[in-house]
């Protein structure tokens, strides 16, 4: 099977340069794309620009045996915009340096590449620059760029005793995926929405200070908020949205459901605080996405209501 | 001796968030910093937005041997600065991604931070994100961000004949400095100068559209700006300006001095087309650095002048 040191390094980034061109972005905001010493991009005026950075490495975020390139691609943008959507913003563009033994098939290159520019076109966030090294295995550093109104970005610090929590979407469906590839039962084919329009109408709300995505589980990114705005939190994990045949696919495997909803990372639903009388439904509306309420934000600090933790940081 | 993995992650983690706040930099352009799910960044009104990636790799770009873990963590974030000065940006701020063996001494771990800190602060360009890894060798994956007043952004591919070619400083510095070290007689401390006032003044220069940074050598970097731009040059390369004691400390190693000049990397000096007639101490006043002119631009391809470059590509 080819493998890319078969491929000179030119032709290596030759073929990144025909690949993004081909998933290019409409959009007003690329001035000068890969090719010059800096690509250069064009916020609306009066915007801020957000910025992120996540590496996928080999190994320790992903293995090659239980997804294929494209989902371990996909899932690498994906865990970036994420942090764009919690932010509030709308994607600009993002780098990926990529690293990688001269051993890797190139057909795991190019899947890696078009998963990355799957979801690139599909949020219209597009690849602007990188680099591409050899190491001895394979990683994916990316830095993700938006831009969102003036002073408006959602930080996790702006919670207050009163607030109502709510969550968007589903728990518990990434965490049941990598469990099910772990234990060999079906590859990982999962790969999250992130909530990029609905993060950008959460910072049309004024009721709404403060927002986080669920990358680490529900439980742990919550008390992030708490800590952060240094206020605590009664929450009702029965009220917690299931994805579709959770409690069976749990079951299956094992393993406890409850577990997965509250503290299984990868979903990339958003958490925010909302004080405001609007319902669920109203709020599903103008989020264009399911919601949740989920418990409120006390004075009393730390979280009260989540089933025992025990052990629960490396789930 | 200590090494990273005697420190959990989030130990290291809040390390590097204290020294990246003890760097901080006196300025307005950072609204949230390291510690949310993303920072944010604020250009002034009318800018637009300078993007560029690069990676340092361990045994690629960098022996542990050869240099101190300081004047690597310099010499990475210097390559991403030359990539601002040659769009004329002015930096806003960067990105790290780390990755590294859990046996990487902490004294080393320190020092590449240090070393990008410390360059970080020389020009206004605070860490404002980033992660950190386990790896089989040490790297580091940077974005760095700047701004450029809206349309102005200096481009490879504005070169025009009749154009005269200039170069700021000198040429050489950082290639024998390397070889002095690949050959054991003296460890790597030569970090080169990034141009980012150099360059902000080229942007307003009406008579200046094309410029890059010495990255990989005179002739090459050349050779890209003249490939992009469709056109041809006549250099000297008699006229190019030698590091101190460059003629000397090449031939103590018996290698040839213009070689360096014209082909070493790492120099970090800015090549660009001017179409006017100032003189090199006028456009020297203008930019606040030496330059020098060592040729022009032609209607004819390629560049005639150079010393015979066989094999030099990899030098």
């Amino acid at each position: 099977m080819k493998c890319i040191s078969d491929l000179g390094e030119f032709e290596l980034i030759g073929r990144i340069a025909r690949l993004a061109e081909r998933a290019a972005v409409d959009g007003a905001q690329v001035v000068v794309g890969i090719g010059d010493d800096a690509a250069v991009l064009r916020p609306r005026a009066g915007e801020d620009l957000v910025v992120s950075a996540d590496t996928f490495v080999e190994d320790v975020h992903f293995r090659w045996g239980t997804s294929s390139a494209k989902i371990v691609g996909r899932r690498a943008l994906v865990a970036n915009l994420s942090d764009l959507a919690a932010m509030g913003a709308r994607p600009l563009g993002f780098t990926a340096a990529l690293a990688a033994p001269g051993a890797l098939e190139l057909t795991r290159f190019d899947g890696l590449l078009r998963g990355m520019l799957h979801e690139a076109r599909a949020h219209g966030c597009p690849l602007v620059g990188g680099n591409l090294t050899r190491a001895s295995e394979t990683s994916v550093a990316i830095t993700v760029m938006g831009a969102v109104p003036r002073g408006k970005a959602l930080r996790r610090n702006g919670l207050r005793a009163g607030d109502r929590l709510f969550v968007t979407g589903t728990l518990g469906g990434a965490a049941l995926a990598l469990a099910r590839a772990e234990l060999g039962r079906a590859p990982m084919r999962h790969v999250a929405m992130p909530r990029i329009e609905a993060g950008q109408a959460l910072v049309r709300m004024r009721e709404v200070r403060a927002c986080i995505d669920v990358s680490d589980g529900l439980a742990a990114d919550l008390g992030h908020m708490l800590e952060a705005s240094g206020v605590g939190a009664e929450v009702d994990p029965a009220q917690l949205p299931r994805g579709r045949g959770l409690a069976q696919g749990a079951s299956e495997l094992g393993i406890d459901g409850e577990r997965l909803v509250v503290g299984g990372g990868e979903d990339y639903e958003l958490v925010f605080g909302y004080r405001g009388a609007a319902t669920s439904a109203v709020l599903r509306r103008r989020l264009g996405v399911k919601v949740t309420e989920f418990g409120s934000v006390t004075r009393m600090r730390g979280a009260r209501g989540w089933p025992s933790t025990e052990g629960w940081r490396h789930f």
